[in-house]
């Protein structure tokens, strides 16, 4: 998160290196304007020169998170179709690797939370109907790369491509919602054992 | 929702009507005791000598819809498996044949954020369990059965199980935070086209 290519001046990207932090500090529901200024090392007014309010700052954070992602999720142009899409749904589920499974859980609770106010929050609702439109479309891409190279059977790949997020996002909710301990693994084998057997030629 | 062979009193049976009427009503964000008891007819006073907190009246009121569920879904032993397993996908997305589509994507809604709760608060956590639980049990119950019938695959069943259940929670948690105007029938869809050619024989 040093580089900076992804439209945000400067000082918004600090604001929002300082919103995930203050998130992963206190998580959704402790995170306070106060944090994030914490983080920032400036005063709230400071902050409320460019944002109006913590929902204004959460949603140029989702679209931050987007940006993040567009610059570290790279298709492996060398790898097999199956690869491709099995390394993109790792990193869903494990995060990028030099993260650490606590900082990824909390990451995705705090997400969960924000996303269920989508409902009521046309702000947030754009920013995850942008999220899930650019997962989806690489999904799609992959899927239609195996078909043309004959590895995957020829499947309608929108509908297909759904079909795997929506695995990869019941089960994150699954996994923080309940008791039943549903684990990134447990979510990978429903991908490698049902998902990608109906898929493969 | 007039039987009471659920276990609750009359009168908690009552609150928990009211509690659905008012969840329709002002959806999870403007639900308060008040709204409660206004739909129960008493005053909040009434409403406090059975539950002290509205957490603890909606983890009451989750226990409630297990409860409805259990009496309301019944497996019909002269379906097929996929015909059982399709009714039940159907309860799921449509709601019971009498409840309107506005009826049932409100109370998803409200579901879907008492749900993202969960994390931070245990009463809600403990009974989305026992509904994951559930519904978990009767897939498998019904996979086995066709298993056994010899017109499902020899599949994991608890996988199978989960797989079907996260596309389910999956797409009613994409309808209801994006624009991508995901139906309940694009969900089914992916049931029928995807899931259920991998698990029939």
């Amino acid at each position: 998160m040093t580089d900076n290519n992804s439209g945000f001046s400067d000082t918004k990207q600090e604001i929002m290196q300082a919103t995930y932090d203050a998130i992963q500090q206190h998580g959704y529901a402790g995170l306070t304007i106060q944090s994030i200024a914490d983080n920032f090392g400036k005063s709230k007014a400071a902050l409320h020169y460019h944002y109006d309010t913590k929902e204004d700052i959460l949603a140029a954070f989702l679209n931050y998170l987007l940006s993040e992602f567009r610059e570290t999720i790279q298709i492996d142009e060398d790898s097999s179709p199956e690869q491709q899409l099995l390394d993109l749904v790792d990193v869903l589920l494990y995060g990028p690797d030099n993260s650490s499974s606590e900082e990824i859980f909390q990451m995705q609770t705090a997400l969960l939370e924000i996303q269920s106010q989508s409902p009521h929050k046309q702000l947030y609702r754009d920013q995850f109907t942008q999220i899930y439109h650019w997962l989806g479309n690489l999904f799609v891409e992959i899927i239609n790369n195996g078909i043309a190279e004959n590895v995957f059977r020829d499947v309608n790949a929108h509908l297909t491509a759904q079909h795997l997020l929506l695995i990869i996002v019941g089960g994150i909710l699954n996994r923080h919602t309940t008791n039943s301990e549903m684990s990134p693994d447990q979510i990978r084998e429903i991908v490698t054992a049902q998902f990608l057997p109906y898929l493969k030629k």
